[in-house]
Protein backbone atom coordinates (compact mmCIF):
# COMPACT_ATOMS: atom_id res chain seq x y z
CA UNK A 1 0.00 0.00 0.00
CA UNK A 2 1.21 3.48 -0.85
CA UNK A 3 0.51 6.48 1.05
CA UNK A 4 -2.88 7.15 -0.82
CA UNK A 5 -3.58 3.87 -2.43
CA UNK A 6 -4.97 0.62 -1.93
CA UNK A 7 -3.42 -1.97 -3.71
CA UNK A 8 -5.03 -5.74 -4.06
CA UNK A 9 -2.02 -8.30 -3.24
CA UNK A 10 -4.14 -11.16 -4.79
CA UNK A 11 -2.15 -11.33 -7.87
CA UNK A 12 1.18 -11.03 -8.86
CA UNK A 13 0.86 -8.89 -12.12
CA UNK A 14 -1.72 -7.23 -11.50
CA UNK A 15 -3.96 -5.27 -9.18
CA UNK A 16 -6.96 -3.74 -8.66
CA UNK A 17 -6.19 -0.26 -6.82
CA UNK A 18 -7.78 2.36 -5.25
CA UNK A 19 -7.63 5.93 -3.70
CA UNK A 20 -7.73 6.08 0.17
CA UNK A 21 -9.30 8.65 0.72
CA UNK A 22 -9.60 8.53 4.40
CA UNK A 23 -8.74 5.28 6.17
CA UNK A 24 -11.36 4.49 8.86
CA UNK A 25 -9.82 1.45 10.82
CA UNK A 26 -6.22 -0.69 10.40
CA UNK A 27 -5.57 -3.72 12.15
CA UNK A 28 -4.05 -6.93 12.67
CA UNK A 29 -7.44 -8.98 13.81
CA UNK A 30 -6.46 -12.63 15.68
CA UNK A 31 -6.95 -13.76 12.27
CA UNK A 32 -6.20 -11.19 9.47
CA UNK A 33 -5.29 -7.98 8.43
CA UNK A 34 -8.15 -5.83 8.35
CA UNK A 35 -8.37 -2.33 6.69
CA UNK A 36 -11.35 0.05 6.13
CA UNK A 37 -10.93 3.22 4.23
CA UNK A 38 -13.17 5.50 2.23
CA UNK A 39 -12.90 5.58 -1.45
CA UNK A 40 -14.17 7.92 -4.13
CA UNK A 41 -16.02 4.91 -6.51
CA UNK A 42 -16.94 2.39 -4.29
CA UNK A 43 -17.63 4.18 -0.89
CA UNK A 44 -16.41 2.43 2.35
CA UNK A 45 -14.26 -0.30 1.69
CA UNK A 46 -13.62 -3.23 3.70
CA UNK A 47 -10.16 -5.57 2.93
CA UNK A 48 -8.53 -9.19 4.42
CA UNK A 49 -5.11 -9.43 4.05
CA UNK A 50 -5.05 -7.50 0.95
CA UNK A 51 -8.29 -8.28 -0.47
CA UNK A 52 -11.38 -6.42 -1.16
CA UNK A 53 -14.16 -7.94 0.66
CA UNK A 54 -17.16 -5.04 -0.10
CA UNK A 55 -17.87 -2.01 -0.80
CA UNK A 56 -20.73 -0.05 -0.27
CA UNK A 57 -21.22 0.53 -4.18
CA UNK A 58 -21.12 -2.87 -4.91
CA UNK A 59 -22.10 -4.74 -2.39
CA UNK A 60 -25.41 -5.61 -3.49
CA UNK A 61 -23.96 -7.80 -6.47
CA UNK A 62 -22.29 -10.49 -4.45
CA UNK A 63 -24.58 -10.69 -1.44
CA UNK A 64 -28.00 -10.56 -3.53
CA UNK A 65 -26.81 -13.79 -5.49
CA UNK A 66 -25.93 -15.41 -2.29
CA UNK A 67 -28.96 -15.32 -0.86
CA UNK A 68 -32.02 -15.05 -3.05
CA UNK A 69 -31.43 -17.38 -5.55
CA UNK A 70 -31.98 -20.22 -3.09
CA UNK A 71 -34.40 -19.08 -1.19
CA UNK A 72 -36.57 -17.91 -4.01
CA UNK A 73 -35.79 -21.55 -5.87
CA UNK A 74 -36.57 -23.62 -2.64
CA UNK A 75 -39.67 -21.50 -1.25
CA UNK A 76 -40.22 -22.24 1.96
CA UNK A 77 -36.80 -21.52 3.42
CA UNK A 78 -37.34 -21.58 7.62
CA UNK A 79 -33.81 -21.82 8.93
CA UNK A 80 -30.94 -20.14 7.33
CA UNK A 81 -27.17 -21.23 8.16
CA UNK A 82 -23.98 -18.41 7.20
CA UNK A 83 -20.56 -18.99 7.66
CA UNK A 84 -18.39 -16.34 7.37
CA UNK A 85 -20.07 -13.22 5.75
CA UNK A 86 -19.30 -10.96 8.87
CA UNK A 87 -20.15 -7.87 7.48
CA UNK A 88 -23.28 -9.13 7.61
CA UNK A 89 -24.29 -8.14 3.84
CA UNK A 90 -25.64 -11.61 3.17
CA UNK A 91 -27.14 -11.44 6.58
CA UNK A 92 -29.32 -8.52 5.39
CA UNK A 93 -30.44 -9.70 2.39
CA UNK A 94 -31.78 -13.18 3.80
CA UNK A 95 -33.21 -11.71 6.33
CA UNK A 96 -35.82 -9.58 3.77
CA UNK A 97 -37.58 -12.89 3.56
CA UNK A 98 -39.93 -14.38 6.25
CA UNK A 99 -37.32 -16.70 7.57
CA UNK A 100 -37.61 -17.97 11.36
CA UNK A 101 -33.94 -17.86 12.13
CA UNK A 102 -30.52 -16.91 10.64
CA UNK A 103 -27.59 -18.32 12.39
CA UNK A 104 -24.25 -16.65 10.91
CA UNK A 105 -20.89 -18.24 12.04
CA UNK A 106 -17.97 -16.09 12.01
CA UNK A 107 -14.38 -16.80 13.46
CA UNK A 108 -13.66 -13.35 13.82
CA UNK A 109 -15.23 -10.95 16.48
CA UNK A 110 -12.91 -8.23 15.01
CA UNK A 111 -14.79 -8.11 11.63
CA UNK A 112 -18.46 -7.94 12.76
CA UNK A 113 -17.41 -5.16 15.38
CA UNK A 114 -15.76 -3.04 13.24
CA UNK A 115 -18.34 -3.74 10.44
CA UNK A 116 -21.22 -2.60 12.69
CA UNK A 117 -19.14 0.26 13.63
CA UNK A 118 -17.84 1.54 10.01
CA UNK A 119 -20.52 -0.38 7.58
CA UNK A 120 -23.92 -0.12 9.05
CA UNK A 121 -24.92 0.47 5.41
CA UNK A 122 -24.55 -2.74 4.57
CA UNK A 123 -25.64 -5.20 7.83
CA UNK A 124 -28.98 -2.27 7.78
CA UNK A 125 -29.98 -3.58 11.15
CA UNK A 126 -29.52 -7.35 10.39
CA UNK A 127 -27.17 -7.64 13.54
CA UNK A 128 -29.62 -6.64 15.76
CA UNK A 129 -33.22 -8.29 14.15
CA UNK A 130 -34.15 -10.56 16.70
CA UNK A 131 -34.30 -13.54 14.13
CA UNK A 132 -30.86 -13.21 14.12
CA UNK A 133 -27.95 -15.37 16.37
CA UNK A 134 -24.48 -14.64 16.09
CA UNK A 135 -21.85 -17.44 17.03
CA UNK A 136 -18.21 -16.89 16.87
CA UNK A 137 -16.75 -20.06 16.19
CA UNK A 138 -14.56 -21.76 13.57
CA UNK A 139 -17.37 -22.45 10.97
CA UNK A 140 -15.61 -25.71 10.55
CA UNK A 141 -16.54 -26.35 14.42
CA UNK A 142 -19.73 -25.16 13.78
CA UNK A 143 -21.19 -28.02 11.14
CA UNK A 144 -19.36 -30.47 13.09
CA UNK A 145 -20.86 -30.16 16.52
CA UNK A 146 -24.30 -28.70 15.41
CA UNK A 147 -27.76 -30.37 15.95
CA UNK A 148 -29.75 -27.96 14.18
CA UNK A 149 -30.69 -28.49 10.37
CA UNK A 150 -30.75 -25.84 7.71
CA UNK A 151 -32.73 -25.15 4.60
CA UNK A 152 -30.09 -22.92 3.04
CA UNK A 153 -26.43 -22.93 4.14
CA UNK A 154 -24.38 -19.81 2.38
CA UNK A 155 -20.43 -20.24 2.74
CA UNK A 156 -19.99 -16.49 2.56
CA UNK A 157 -16.11 -16.61 3.19
CA UNK A 158 -12.73 -15.17 1.83
CA UNK A 159 -10.55 -17.18 -0.87
CA UNK A 160 -8.71 -20.32 0.53
CA UNK A 161 -5.64 -18.23 2.33
CA UNK A 162 -5.76 -17.66 5.61
CA UNK A 163 -8.78 -18.46 7.91
CA UNK A 164 -10.90 -19.71 5.20
CA UNK A 165 -8.69 -22.41 4.03
CA UNK A 166 -10.30 -24.77 6.01
CA UNK A 167 -13.87 -23.73 4.51
CA UNK A 168 -12.34 -25.40 1.19
CA UNK A 169 -11.95 -29.15 2.11
CA UNK A 170 -13.95 -31.57 1.67
CA UNK A 171 -14.67 -32.63 5.52
CA UNK A 172 -16.09 -29.54 6.10
CA UNK A 173 -19.11 -29.87 3.15
CA UNK A 174 -19.81 -33.47 4.46
CA UNK A 175 -20.86 -31.48 7.72
CA UNK A 176 -22.60 -28.80 5.63
CA UNK A 177 -24.23 -31.82 3.88
CA UNK A 178 -25.07 -33.28 7.08
CA UNK A 179 -26.45 -30.20 8.41
CA UNK A 180 -28.98 -29.43 5.26
CA UNK A 181 -32.40 -30.53 5.05
CA UNK A 182 -33.67 -33.11 3.13
CA UNK A 183 -34.41 -30.19 0.02
CA UNK A 184 -31.70 -27.79 1.54
CA UNK A 185 -29.13 -25.68 -0.76
CA UNK A 186 -25.87 -25.31 -0.01
CA UNK A 187 -24.07 -22.26 -1.98
CA UNK A 188 -20.51 -21.43 -1.48
CA UNK A 189 -17.93 -18.70 -2.81
CA UNK A 190 -15.85 -20.15 -5.35
CA UNK A 191 -13.80 -17.59 -6.37
CA UNK A 192 -13.63 -16.03 -10.32
CA UNK A 193 -12.23 -18.90 -12.62
CA UNK A 194 -10.80 -16.48 -14.71
CA UNK A 195 -7.80 -16.05 -12.35
CA UNK A 196 -8.26 -18.65 -9.65
CA UNK A 197 -9.36 -21.77 -11.85
CA UNK A 198 -8.00 -24.26 -9.04
CA UNK A 199 -10.34 -22.75 -6.27
CA UNK A 200 -13.35 -23.48 -8.76
CA UNK A 201 -12.11 -26.28 -9.74
CA UNK A 202 -11.75 -28.26 -6.12
CA UNK A 203 -15.02 -26.65 -4.80
CA UNK A 204 -16.60 -28.68 -7.80
CA UNK A 205 -15.00 -31.57 -7.28
CA UNK A 206 -16.27 -31.64 -3.59
CA UNK A 207 -19.38 -31.16 -4.51
CA UNK A 208 -19.59 -33.33 -7.73
CA UNK A 209 -18.97 -35.99 -4.95
CA UNK A 210 -21.04 -35.34 -2.12
CA UNK A 211 -24.32 -34.24 -3.93
CA UNK A 212 -26.40 -35.53 -6.60
CA UNK A 213 -27.35 -31.89 -7.89
CA UNK A 214 -24.38 -29.44 -7.71
CA UNK A 215 -23.05 -26.68 -9.92
CA UNK A 216 -22.22 -23.15 -10.34
CA UNK A 217 -24.23 -20.12 -11.03
CA UNK A 218 -22.51 -16.39 -11.78
CA UNK A 219 -21.77 -13.18 -10.55
CA UNK A 220 -19.80 -10.50 -12.30
CA UNK A 221 -18.88 -8.74 -9.15
CA UNK A 222 -16.91 -5.27 -9.98
CA UNK A 223 -14.37 -5.39 -7.41
CA UNK A 224 -14.00 -9.18 -7.75
CA UNK A 225 -11.82 -8.55 -10.80
CA UNK A 226 -11.13 -11.31 -13.52
CA UNK A 227 -15.10 -11.70 -14.90
CA UNK A 228 -17.56 -14.11 -13.26
CA UNK A 229 -17.00 -15.03 -9.66
CA UNK A 230 -18.92 -18.62 -9.31
CA UNK A 231 -21.01 -19.55 -6.38
CA UNK A 232 -20.89 -23.07 -5.68
CA UNK A 233 -25.23 -24.29 -5.52
CA UNK A 234 -25.22 -27.79 -4.13
CA UNK A 235 -28.25 -29.72 -2.82
CA UNK A 236 -29.82 -33.40 -2.50
CA UNK A 237 -32.86 -32.56 -4.11
CA UNK A 238 -33.12 -31.15 -8.25
CA UNK A 239 -36.03 -29.76 -7.44
CA UNK A 240 -35.20 -26.40 -6.79
CA UNK A 241 -32.77 -26.27 -9.91
CA UNK A 242 -36.11 -26.75 -11.90
CA UNK A 243 -38.09 -24.11 -10.47
CA UNK A 244 -39.64 -22.43 -13.14
CA UNK A 245 -39.86 -18.99 -13.83
CA UNK A 246 -43.02 -17.91 -13.33
CA UNK A 247 -42.90 -19.37 -10.23
CA UNK A 248 -39.94 -17.84 -9.24
CA UNK A 249 -41.77 -14.40 -10.66
CA UNK A 250 -44.85 -15.32 -7.97
CA UNK A 251 -42.31 -15.38 -5.72
CA UNK A 252 -40.06 -12.70 -6.39
CA UNK A 253 -43.59 -10.33 -6.83
CA UNK A 254 -44.86 -11.71 -3.68
CA UNK A 255 -41.70 -11.08 -1.24
CA UNK A 256 -42.08 -7.07 -2.17
CA UNK A 257 -38.14 -7.42 -1.95
CA UNK A 258 -36.49 -4.49 -3.68
CA UNK A 259 -33.00 -5.99 -5.50
CA UNK A 260 -30.15 -3.92 -7.74
CA UNK A 261 -28.87 -6.91 -9.51
CA UNK A 262 -31.47 -10.12 -8.59
CA UNK A 263 -34.61 -10.83 -10.87
CA UNK A 264 -35.90 -13.65 -11.81
CA UNK A 265 -34.54 -13.59 -15.02
CA UNK A 266 -30.80 -12.83 -13.91
CA UNK A 267 -31.79 -15.91 -11.69
CA UNK A 268 -32.07 -18.31 -14.54
CA UNK A 269 -29.60 -16.82 -16.86
CA UNK A 270 -26.88 -16.96 -14.06
CA UNK A 271 -26.80 -21.17 -14.20
CA UNK A 272 -25.78 -20.96 -17.62
CA UNK A 273 -21.91 -21.43 -17.61
CA UNK A 274 -19.38 -19.98 -20.66
CA UNK A 275 -17.39 -22.37 -21.88
CA UNK A 276 -13.72 -21.74 -20.01
CA UNK A 277 -16.38 -22.46 -16.73
CA UNK A 278 -17.43 -25.50 -17.64
CA UNK A 279 -14.25 -26.99 -19.09
CA UNK A 280 -12.93 -26.71 -15.34
CA UNK A 281 -15.79 -28.44 -14.16
CA UNK A 282 -14.79 -31.44 -16.71
CA UNK B 1 2.38 5.26 -16.04
CA UNK B 2 5.47 4.12 -13.72
CA UNK B 3 8.60 2.28 -14.41
CA UNK B 4 7.20 -1.16 -13.92
CA UNK B 5 2.96 -0.12 -14.10
CA UNK B 6 0.49 0.49 -16.67
CA UNK B 7 -2.36 1.93 -14.75
CA UNK B 8 -5.54 2.52 -16.28
CA UNK B 9 -6.58 6.22 -16.41
CA UNK B 10 -10.09 6.29 -16.89
CA UNK B 11 -11.20 6.31 -13.58
CA UNK B 12 -10.27 9.07 -10.82
CA UNK B 13 -10.85 7.05 -7.92
CA UNK B 14 -9.31 3.51 -8.91
CA UNK B 15 -7.47 1.97 -11.31
CA UNK B 16 -6.59 -1.45 -12.75
CA UNK B 17 -2.98 -1.89 -12.99
CA UNK B 18 -0.89 -4.00 -14.68
CA UNK B 19 2.63 -5.10 -14.25
CA UNK B 20 5.12 -4.22 -17.88
CA UNK B 21 7.35 -7.06 -18.05
CA UNK B 22 8.01 -5.77 -21.23
CA UNK B 23 6.93 -2.87 -23.66
CA UNK B 24 6.95 -3.60 -27.25
CA UNK B 25 5.76 -0.48 -28.63
CA UNK B 26 4.78 3.04 -27.43
CA UNK B 27 3.87 6.13 -29.58
CA UNK B 28 1.47 8.54 -30.50
CA UNK B 29 -0.56 7.77 -33.57
CA UNK B 30 -2.01 10.55 -35.06
CA UNK B 31 -5.27 9.84 -33.13
CA UNK B 32 -4.25 8.34 -29.96
CA UNK B 33 -1.84 7.42 -27.51
CA UNK B 34 -0.86 3.74 -28.23
CA UNK B 35 0.95 1.21 -26.01
CA UNK B 36 2.11 -2.63 -26.36
CA UNK B 37 3.31 -4.25 -23.23
CA UNK B 38 3.62 -8.21 -22.60
CA UNK B 39 1.69 -8.94 -18.53
CA UNK B 40 2.50 -11.47 -17.03
CA UNK B 41 -1.27 -12.56 -16.45
CA UNK B 42 -2.80 -11.70 -19.54
CA UNK B 43 -0.04 -12.05 -22.01
CA UNK B 44 0.65 -8.78 -24.43
CA UNK B 45 -2.30 -5.94 -23.83
CA UNK B 46 -3.03 -3.27 -26.11
CA UNK B 47 -3.75 0.25 -24.74
CA UNK B 48 -5.38 3.03 -26.07
CA UNK B 49 -5.23 6.62 -24.53
CA UNK B 50 -4.87 5.09 -21.06
CA UNK B 51 -7.45 2.34 -21.61
CA UNK B 52 -6.92 -1.26 -22.03
CA UNK B 53 -8.23 -2.16 -25.60
CA UNK B 54 -7.44 -6.06 -25.13
CA UNK B 55 -5.14 -8.53 -24.08
CA UNK B 56 -3.86 -12.06 -25.52
CA UNK B 57 -5.45 -13.87 -22.11
CA UNK B 58 -8.70 -11.99 -21.97
CA UNK B 59 -10.19 -10.90 -25.58
CA UNK B 60 -12.11 -14.07 -26.41
CA UNK B 61 -15.07 -12.52 -24.03
CA UNK B 62 -15.54 -9.60 -25.98
CA UNK B 63 -14.55 -10.67 -29.92
CA UNK B 64 -16.74 -13.85 -29.38
CA UNK B 65 -19.52 -12.05 -28.23
CA UNK B 66 -19.34 -9.42 -30.46
CA UNK B 67 -19.47 -11.48 -33.56
CA UNK B 68 -21.40 -14.97 -32.62
CA UNK B 69 -24.86 -13.87 -31.24
CA UNK B 70 -25.71 -11.57 -33.73
CA UNK B 71 -24.44 -13.84 -36.73
CA UNK B 72 -25.84 -17.29 -35.26
CA UNK B 73 -29.07 -15.60 -34.21
CA UNK B 74 -29.92 -13.95 -37.98
CA UNK B 75 -28.63 -17.36 -39.60
CA UNK B 76 -27.94 -15.99 -42.90
CA UNK B 77 -25.42 -13.19 -42.71
CA UNK B 78 -22.91 -13.11 -45.94
CA UNK B 79 -21.71 -9.61 -45.23
CA UNK B 80 -20.36 -8.05 -42.35
CA UNK B 81 -19.34 -4.44 -41.75
CA UNK B 82 -16.91 -3.73 -38.69
CA UNK B 83 -16.37 0.00 -37.52
CA UNK B 84 -12.68 0.06 -35.25
CA UNK B 85 -11.92 -2.75 -34.34
CA UNK B 86 -8.48 -2.32 -35.32
CA UNK B 87 -6.83 -5.04 -33.05
CA UNK B 88 -8.63 -7.92 -35.74
CA UNK B 89 -9.93 -9.92 -32.97
CA UNK B 90 -14.01 -9.13 -34.14
CA UNK B 91 -12.02 -9.77 -37.67
CA UNK B 92 -10.99 -13.11 -36.83
CA UNK B 93 -14.75 -14.51 -34.99
CA UNK B 94 -16.77 -13.35 -37.64
CA UNK B 95 -14.48 -15.05 -40.51
CA UNK B 96 -15.02 -18.43 -38.43
CA UNK B 97 -18.53 -17.89 -40.05
CA UNK B 98 -18.92 -18.62 -43.69
CA UNK B 99 -19.88 -15.07 -44.74
CA UNK B 100 -18.87 -13.51 -48.20
CA UNK B 101 -17.18 -10.61 -47.04
CA UNK B 102 -15.93 -8.59 -44.30
CA UNK B 103 -15.47 -5.24 -44.19
CA UNK B 104 -13.54 -3.18 -41.43
CA UNK B 105 -13.02 0.24 -41.70
CA UNK B 106 -11.11 1.90 -38.93
CA UNK B 107 -9.84 5.13 -38.82
CA UNK B 108 -6.04 4.43 -37.20
CA UNK B 109 -3.87 2.56 -39.81
CA UNK B 110 -1.23 2.46 -36.75
CA UNK B 111 -3.50 0.33 -34.56
CA UNK B 112 -3.61 -2.15 -37.37
CA UNK B 113 -0.28 -2.44 -38.25
CA UNK B 114 1.22 -2.42 -34.82
CA UNK B 115 -1.45 -5.46 -33.78
CA UNK B 116 -0.74 -7.56 -36.87
CA UNK B 117 3.22 -7.15 -35.76
CA UNK B 118 3.03 -7.39 -32.07
CA UNK B 119 -1.09 -8.95 -31.52
CA UNK B 120 -0.53 -11.67 -34.45
CA UNK B 121 -2.51 -14.24 -31.76
CA UNK B 122 -5.71 -11.86 -31.52
CA UNK B 123 -6.33 -11.76 -35.42
CA UNK B 124 -4.86 -15.05 -36.43
CA UNK B 125 -4.37 -14.23 -40.34
CA UNK B 126 -7.64 -12.55 -40.38
CA UNK B 127 -6.67 -9.62 -42.20
CA UNK B 128 -4.78 -11.92 -44.53
CA UNK B 129 -8.33 -13.71 -45.53
CA UNK B 130 -9.56 -12.86 -49.24
CA UNK B 131 -13.25 -12.04 -47.73
CA UNK B 132 -11.53 -9.55 -45.42
CA UNK B 133 -11.36 -5.73 -47.14
CA UNK B 134 -9.78 -2.84 -45.01
CA UNK B 135 -10.75 0.67 -45.24
CA UNK B 136 -8.87 3.29 -43.31
CA UNK B 137 -11.26 6.01 -42.61
CA UNK B 138 -13.37 7.56 -40.53
CA UNK B 139 -16.17 5.32 -39.42
CA UNK B 140 -19.07 7.73 -39.30
CA UNK B 141 -17.75 9.25 -43.08
CA UNK B 142 -17.92 6.03 -44.47
CA UNK B 143 -21.33 4.83 -43.43
CA UNK B 144 -22.72 8.04 -44.60
CA UNK B 145 -21.88 7.47 -48.13
CA UNK B 146 -21.50 3.91 -48.74
CA UNK B 147 -23.86 2.27 -51.10
CA UNK B 148 -23.10 -1.00 -49.90
CA UNK B 149 -25.44 -2.82 -47.06
CA UNK B 150 -24.92 -5.05 -44.16
CA UNK B 151 -26.66 -8.43 -42.49
CA UNK B 152 -24.15 -7.19 -39.72
CA UNK B 153 -23.17 -4.11 -38.24
CA UNK B 154 -20.32 -4.08 -35.48
CA UNK B 155 -18.86 -0.90 -33.44
CA UNK B 156 -15.97 -2.02 -32.01
CA UNK B 157 -14.98 1.55 -30.28
CA UNK B 158 -13.02 2.63 -27.75
CA UNK B 159 -15.07 4.42 -25.10
CA UNK B 160 -16.88 7.90 -26.37
CA UNK B 161 -12.68 10.11 -25.88
CA UNK B 162 -10.92 10.44 -28.32
CA UNK B 163 -11.47 9.49 -31.81
CA UNK B 164 -14.42 7.39 -30.59
CA UNK B 165 -16.89 10.54 -30.01
CA UNK B 166 -18.70 10.29 -33.33
CA UNK B 167 -19.33 6.52 -33.05
CA UNK B 168 -21.88 7.91 -30.06
CA UNK B 169 -23.75 10.34 -32.10
CA UNK B 170 -27.44 9.45 -33.20
CA UNK B 171 -26.52 10.64 -36.84
CA UNK B 172 -23.99 7.56 -37.24
CA UNK B 173 -26.72 5.24 -35.52
CA UNK B 174 -28.69 6.60 -38.29
CA UNK B 175 -26.70 6.16 -41.07
CA UNK B 176 -25.87 2.70 -40.04
CA UNK B 177 -29.64 1.93 -39.99
CA UNK B 178 -29.68 3.02 -43.39
CA UNK B 179 -26.69 0.49 -44.36
CA UNK B 180 -28.45 -2.37 -42.43
CA UNK B 181 -30.05 -5.02 -44.48
CA UNK B 182 -33.98 -5.69 -43.14
CA UNK B 183 -33.32 -8.53 -40.68
CA UNK B 184 -29.66 -7.35 -40.65
CA UNK B 185 -28.80 -6.14 -36.70
CA UNK B 186 -26.31 -3.59 -35.40
CA UNK B 187 -24.27 -4.33 -32.02
CA UNK B 188 -22.19 -1.68 -30.44
CA UNK B 189 -19.93 -1.60 -27.64
CA UNK B 190 -21.75 0.46 -24.86
CA UNK B 191 -19.21 0.44 -21.60
CA UNK B 192 -19.53 -1.31 -18.29
CA UNK B 193 -23.02 0.58 -16.70
CA UNK B 194 -21.51 0.56 -13.56
CA UNK B 195 -18.89 2.93 -14.01
CA UNK B 196 -20.04 3.80 -17.62
CA UNK B 197 -23.85 4.65 -16.56
CA UNK B 198 -24.26 7.75 -18.86
CA UNK B 199 -22.53 5.93 -21.98
CA UNK B 200 -24.65 2.51 -21.73
CA UNK B 201 -28.05 5.28 -21.66
CA UNK B 202 -26.31 7.62 -24.15
CA UNK B 203 -26.82 4.11 -26.74
CA UNK B 204 -29.84 2.84 -25.58
CA UNK B 205 -31.77 5.85 -26.00
CA UNK B 206 -30.79 6.28 -29.29
CA UNK B 207 -31.11 2.69 -30.24
CA UNK B 208 -35.06 2.91 -28.80
CA UNK B 209 -35.36 5.88 -31.13
CA UNK B 210 -34.42 4.41 -34.25
CA UNK B 211 -34.63 0.44 -34.04
CA UNK B 212 -38.30 -1.20 -33.15
CA UNK B 213 -35.86 -4.05 -31.72
CA UNK B 214 -33.18 -2.64 -29.22
CA UNK B 215 -31.09 -3.72 -25.91
CA UNK B 216 -28.04 -4.76 -24.28
CA UNK B 217 -26.79 -7.98 -23.84
CA UNK B 218 -23.92 -8.43 -21.50
CA UNK B 219 -20.47 -10.12 -21.57
CA UNK B 220 -18.24 -9.60 -18.13
CA UNK B 221 -14.93 -8.94 -19.96
CA UNK B 222 -12.03 -9.25 -17.14
CA UNK B 223 -10.31 -6.31 -17.95
CA UNK B 224 -12.80 -3.88 -18.58
CA UNK B 225 -13.27 -3.29 -14.66
CA UNK B 226 -16.91 -2.86 -13.11
CA UNK B 227 -18.96 -6.34 -13.41
CA UNK B 228 -21.00 -6.40 -17.23
CA UNK B 229 -20.11 -4.76 -20.13
CA UNK B 230 -23.07 -4.03 -22.01
CA UNK B 231 -23.48 -4.62 -26.05
CA UNK B 232 -26.04 -2.81 -27.77
CA UNK B 233 -28.40 -4.75 -29.93
CA UNK B 234 -30.43 -2.83 -32.38
CA UNK B 235 -32.71 -4.48 -35.46
CA UNK B 236 -35.42 -3.54 -37.13
CA UNK B 237 -36.66 -7.36 -36.93
CA UNK B 238 -37.70 -9.33 -33.84
CA UNK B 239 -37.04 -12.20 -35.26
CA UNK B 240 -32.88 -12.44 -34.38
CA UNK B 241 -33.99 -11.77 -30.42
CA UNK B 242 -36.68 -14.50 -30.51
CA UNK B 243 -34.15 -17.33 -32.32
CA UNK B 244 -34.65 -20.47 -30.36
CA UNK B 245 -32.58 -22.56 -28.77
CA UNK B 246 -32.85 -25.57 -30.36
CA UNK B 247 -32.15 -23.57 -33.58
CA UNK B 248 -29.23 -21.54 -31.58
CA UNK B 249 -27.91 -25.08 -30.95
CA UNK B 250 -27.99 -26.60 -34.68
CA UNK B 251 -26.57 -23.70 -36.09
CA UNK B 252 -23.48 -23.52 -33.48
CA UNK B 253 -22.72 -27.77 -33.55
CA UNK B 254 -23.09 -27.40 -37.68
CA UNK B 255 -20.67 -24.45 -37.85
CA UNK B 256 -18.05 -26.43 -35.74
CA UNK B 257 -16.84 -23.22 -34.27
CA UNK B 258 -14.46 -23.65 -31.22
CA UNK B 259 -15.38 -20.53 -28.61
CA UNK B 260 -13.94 -20.37 -24.80
CA UNK B 261 -16.89 -17.95 -23.92
CA UNK B 262 -20.27 -18.32 -26.43
CA UNK B 263 -22.55 -21.23 -26.37
CA UNK B 264 -25.97 -21.06 -27.04
CA UNK B 265 -27.17 -21.13 -23.66
CA UNK B 266 -24.87 -17.96 -22.74
CA UNK B 267 -26.09 -16.50 -26.03
CA UNK B 268 -29.77 -16.39 -24.53
CA UNK B 269 -28.46 -15.77 -20.69
CA UNK B 270 -26.56 -12.67 -22.14
CA UNK B 271 -30.32 -10.66 -22.73
CA UNK B 272 -31.03 -11.58 -18.97
CA UNK B 273 -30.28 -7.93 -17.37
CA UNK B 274 -29.69 -6.66 -13.52
CA UNK B 275 -32.02 -4.59 -12.24
CA UNK B 276 -29.35 -1.65 -11.95
CA UNK B 277 -28.83 -2.16 -15.71
CA UNK B 278 -33.09 -1.98 -16.59
CA UNK B 279 -33.30 0.84 -14.40
CA UNK B 280 -30.68 3.05 -16.68
CA UNK B 281 -32.69 2.09 -19.83
CA UNK B 282 -35.98 3.95 -18.40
Amino acid sequence: MTDSWFEETLYANFQLRLRINNVLHHQKTDYQDLIVFENGQFGRVLALDGAIQTTEADEFFYHEMLAHPPIFAHGDVKRVLIVGGGDGGALEEVLKHPVEKAVMVEIDPTVIKLSKKYLPAISAGAFEDPRTEIVIQDGTKFVSETKERFDVIVIDSTDPIGPATALFQKTFYENCKRCLTEKGILITQSGVPFLQADEARDVHRHLRTLFPDHGFYTVPVPTYSGGFMVLGWASRSDQNRAVSRDRLERRYTASGIATRYYNPDIHLAAFALPNYIRELMG
